[in-house]
């Protein structure tokens, strides 16, 4: 693993890094923000922290310049890992459409040439980073949550339900919660999956909700949209997922901002919101 | 003028513009970040505001997307306006480095050519780019600060000092104090003034504090200096405009912070205080 940028950052430290995936089978840069140690812990404790994934056409890049998350990082004693939103490289296959190819992963693991060689973004994200980051930074492993935005929302919701142990805390930003029904999802997951749909539906973070058993035990889900999103009726459809976490008892903070677009405008406006939901979840862990 | 960008942001309104500057004969683009209206002033009433110049390289979008100022600026009822560095445009004289030319015009109005038929900035910012924004938006021309980063710490210090009645308030981000001292601006006014350093000196922040006469009624002055700057000891050299303002009587904040480096995680981690210092300014003016 190569640091190729440190600034220090509200007290804290950002690094940009870069590494070679095993699972990926491509170099692969990504950020750590690290909040200054709080006083009250000792100097080899860990840190709970959430994983923040990005949208179409974004790399690690977007969230770590443009979020305004690590003043509030900092303040809350919260760690975050920005990954890239896709394997990169000449080598790697693409297109020639921002929804398909590099920088549109949608986090799932492709089983279609000529996809598949590269394109295993949810093993990567959930196993070979998260072991790097947890090994390389002082973080907490069975502490961490994961947050998105757009094509990241629905990462951060789908991987938040698949890996209930991994990810204790949930929330997203405009996020795309029913691929199979939008074109975005169907455009991605027919090239990556093949056109079998049940194998879509594991992908899709309402049919993953409304399969779910019981879930009024878990912690709310923290949902901001914007009301003036250009994407907001043809591919995004967040009523849905409101929907499906009533009928399954999951708690949800859905808050629709008026007047808000897609942009990283909109994620820095309520960026604070979401990253004292993820650090009350995670320090109330602590306590318990 | 052309909005070519309209994003809510905290509950304000972020607008990047482009329109034909008859100074700079080329069209110039920048961006006005206006904070939501205040409950407790009318609907006409127009709000204080500041221009942010930025450094070497940067574009209106380094500090528009970067900086993290729109939270605080929302918070304290400020307007921020970010034009771009330099005249911009195929037709406008440019060299193969990255400190001289387009993006670098270091705030002044060039004599020799190639470059005095673009670059008349100084005349741009003060003038031109000033009325068309107090025009078009409902910003109070009579309260108005300026601040800036690097090359433009340099600008904002230098047209604050010259132009003591349009800038009621100053601050800068690691600031150029002395470029008649240093080679980034020995080699930018040889190019654009020529080599007579008597002309030089009347856009030294250093030279034109140490000539004021007693300034101890005029505001403080902020200015925030990593001490991990690599440009720190070669080109900035903060302690001379410290030395410099003490001689006249100036009152200064100036705060070296450790660790931190010339980039915009180090503004980012400090532009709450400059939005609060010219905010203060500006709103104790209104109380007189």
């Amino acid at each position: 693993m190569k640091i190729l940028e440190k600034h220090k950052c509200f007290d804290g430290m950002l690094t940009v890094c870069q590494h070679q995936s095993d699972v990926l089978k491509c170099p692969m840069k990504f950020s750590v923000f690290m909040p200054p140690r709080l006083m009250n812990r000792g100097l080899n404790s860990k840190i709970p922290f959430i994983t923040f994934l990005s949208g179409l056409t974004c790399t690690h890049e977007n969230f770590t310049t443009k979020s305004g998350a690590y003043s509030f990082a900092a303040q809350n004693g919260l760690a975050i890992v920005a990954p890239d939103t896709s394997p990169r490289g000449e080598d790697v296959a693409d297109a020639d459409t921002y929804d398909l190819g590099q920088g549109a992963s949608f986090y799932i693991n492709a089983t279609q040439e000529p996809w598949a060689m590269h394109y295993q973004m949810e093993s990567y994200i959930t196993n070979e980073l998260n072991d790097l980051v947890c090994n390389h930074y002082s973080l907490m492993k069975n502490n961490q949550g994961i947050c998105g935005h757009s094509m990241g929302g629905h990462g951060a919701l789908t991987l938040g339900l698949k890996y209930p142990d991994r990810y204790r805390s949930i929330s997203a930003f405009a996020p795309i919660v029913a691929p199979t029904q939008v074109e975005w999802g169907q455009k991605i997951f027919n090239a990556y999956l093949g056109d079998g749909r049940d194998k879509w539906l594991e992908h899709d973070a309402c049919e993953l909700m409304m399969k779910s058993r019981d879930r009024s035990s878990y912690q709310p889900i923290l949902i901001h949209q914007g009301s003036a999103d250009e994407y907001l009726e043809d591919h995004l459809k967040p009523y849905l997922f409101v929907n499906a976490c009533e009928k399954v008892g999951q708690k949800i903070k859905f808050h629709m901002c008026h007047g808000y677009d897609h942009g990283y405008y909109f994620v820095q406006s309520y960026i604070k919101h979401h990253v004292e939901h993820h650090a009350q979840i995670m320090y109330g862990n602590m306590l318990r």
